[in-house]
This record gives C-alpha cells, structure tokens and sequence, in this order.
C-alpha cells in the first residue's frame, strides 16, 4: 500500500468509481459527493467488486469535504461548469496536489468544439481559484466510461502538465500503478489546453470514423 | 500507378523529399520549390534513391507554379509564415484538393505553444485564402524529419478534417497509402486547429519526457 490517500471530489460517476476501482488495492481512496449516500454506497460497490475479484480493497465514501481533509491528493472529477460552485464550498486544498482530469468541450452542429476558459485551460482555471495548491492536469484523455469496464485495461497514454515538478512526478507515478497506463512529461501547466483540447479531437474521431471510445497513445 | 498527381508546393523540405520517397512509386509526384533546380535535384535523388531499393519512382521537379498546374492534388509544405506570401504568386488552385500540414507554433521560454492564427487554425487560413480549392488538412503530426528515414516505417495516425467529404475520403485513401500511416476522419475544418495544436504538444512531451520524435495513435 502506497502511503498516500487519493480523495475524488465528484466521485460517484465513471471516472471517480472506475479509479477507485483501479487504485484502491494499492492506495486509500475517498470516494466524495455532494450527496454523503451515495459516495458511502459507492465506495462500498468498490470494495465489493474488488472483493469478488480476490483483492483487498481500500475505499471510503463520504462528503467532498472530507474527501479533501483525508486525502493528500485530490482528484476533481467534475464538468467544467460546476468547477468553480464547487470549489467555493470547500477548504483546506492548499499545500496538497490537485488533480485535475476536466475538459472544457461544446457541441456544434457538426462536431465537438473545445470551450476554452479564460484563463486558457480547466487546470489553468483551477490553478487561478487554488493559488496555493500544487495543480496537475492528468487524465483528460480517458473516455469516463472505460474507467469502469475492469475487464480492459487501460492502455493509453496520459499527458502530464504542472508547474510543479515534484507533484508532477508523485501524479505520473500514480498514472503508471494502473495498469497499461502510461505516464508523459508534457511540461508546465500553460500545455494543458492542448491536452484537454484532445478529448472533443477524439469524440470527433469516434463519431466521424464510426468507433466507440478513442484514446490516444504518445510513440 | 493511381491516376492522381500530386504537386508537393515547398517540395523540397524533409516532408517533401520524404513524402515524394513514399509515394512515388504509387502516384506522379511534381516537387515545387521557389528554386527550379533545388527541385529538378530533389526529384532525381528521389527517383535514384527509389531505384536502389528496387523501386521504380515517378517524381518530377520544378518551380512551385508547375507543381500547382500539373497536379490533381497539392500539398502546401510551408512553415506558416511563408504561407500567404507564397499562395499570393501562384494561381489555378480553384477546384484542385489542397492538403495543409501546417501547424502554426511558437515557443515561449520553457514550451512550445500552440500560435493561432486569427482565422482559427492554418487550415482555415488556407481556406480563406482559397475559397475555391478543397482544402484538406492532414499530416499535421508526423515528426518532419521522420518522412526521409525511409528504413522506419510511419507507424503514426493522421486526422483528416475537411469540409469537402469527397477529397476528405480521397486523401484519406491517400495517407493509407503509406505502409502503416491509417487516417481517421476527425470531422469538419473546424476541428483542424486541435490537429494542428498536438504538434507543438508531442514537441513538448519530447522535450520534457526525453524523447525523440514523438507521433501519435488514436485506438
């Protein structure tokens, strides 16, 4: 067991389950929501499915609050649109690393559009609202819903911005524990506007070449 | 032999030579180049190269206008900067596939940045250049120097985005061409500045990942 808790802010939908899934044989997970329910129901399908599968898991539910006071790494598995409301309600991120899978998309007639912020970026953005807190894009790349088919393993590239080297490096460590997955050094924070912008690319890719969830590997 | 020219504008580049080396023993290719004889040479060491692997090469030189006239399908291979300057001297683009591989880039002290252009990508651009012409992008994210290392195989994808479906398709058959190249329809030009973006972010994960050469691959 690494010593090192991961709390998932939003925590109760595809990507918050699915990594709890994934990682909480090896590190302890605080599954956190808005509704307290349901992260504890979550959390205890987790350690179930695992259990089923000969493994011990580790994997707590609870409200977002407490998600953030447990954990020394936050993961917000959040849409775009509920980033800022949801942050403003909770406390005590500064100093911890703050992990930051969102993509800001729109739909057009024809395709998906990345929705950039102001600030340039999602991570940007949630760098500018936690000024003290050691912010890194990751994950942005991985269709939410294949995070919680077990049965495939994830074999993707992810791309890695911070501007924090050494959180950088703790969150690549923890993108190489699941299996398959791969972690890249895509340098500061100012990159991870390209890598967000990567998910409607490939929502684009699935629709107009007829596949179902397109990831991407670095080679 | 497929009954389609291919006119390479900026031809004598490693994108050029390297596209020429790779499908000119399939289609007729005209390298273009500001300087005549440049491109006369560039097309005899293609077809001389193509000769000692047993190859018989198709590939012409010649000023960039020639490329333009004796070609079904052209390809702009410029570095932004140089792009309307060069399509302002040549004419007869109307109605002929133009494939851009452009990808506008900067680079600011510690990474390379996407640098939009005010049309919204480069594929834009040319499009507002070229009302006319069916423009295709393509090739955006392939490592230039890798088109002339004929012994490696291009084991990359290519996002296609056009608003043209039928020079969508043909360039599409054209990119899968290449032995292990496979394209992937990404929808409308407006989709085209993401494709464009992702060069300058495998530029930074080479840098920052210690890498060379970093392509990709939608699966």
């Amino acid at each position: 067991m690494v010593n090192m808790k991961i709390g998932i802010v939003g925590g109760t939908g595809d990507i918050g389950e699915g990594m709890a899934c994934r990682l909480s044989h090896k590190y302890e997970i605080i599954l956190g929501s808005r509704n307290e329910e349901k992260a504890c129901k979550a959390s205890e399908c987790t350690v179930e499915l695992l259990k089923e599968r000969g493994l011990k898991a580790c994997c707590l539910g609870g409200a977002n609050q407490k998600a953030v006071d447990e954990a020394d790494i936050i993961v917000l598995s959040l849409p775009f649109r509920h980033l800022e409301s949801t942050l403003e309600c909770l406390t005590g991120l500064e100093n911890k690393i703050v992990i930051t899978p969102i993509n800001p998309m729109g739909k057009a007639k024809d395709h998906f559009y990345y929705d950039r912020p102001e600030e340039g970026s999602a991570a940007l953005t949630v760098k500018k609202l936690l000024p003290e807190s050691r912010v890194v894009a990751a994950f942005n790349n991985i269709a939410a819903h294949k995070w919680k088919i077990l049965d495939e393993e994830l074999d993707y590239s992810v791309a890695v911005c911070s501007d924090d080297e050494e959180a950088k490096k703790i969150v690549m460590n923890l993108v190489n524990d699941i299996p398959k997955l791969k972690a890249f050094d895509a340098g500061p924070l100012a990159v991870s506007s390209i890598v967000e912008s990567i998910t409607p690319l490939v929502l684009n890719i699935a629709k107009y070449s007829k596949l179902k969830d397109v990831g991407i590997q670095f080679k």
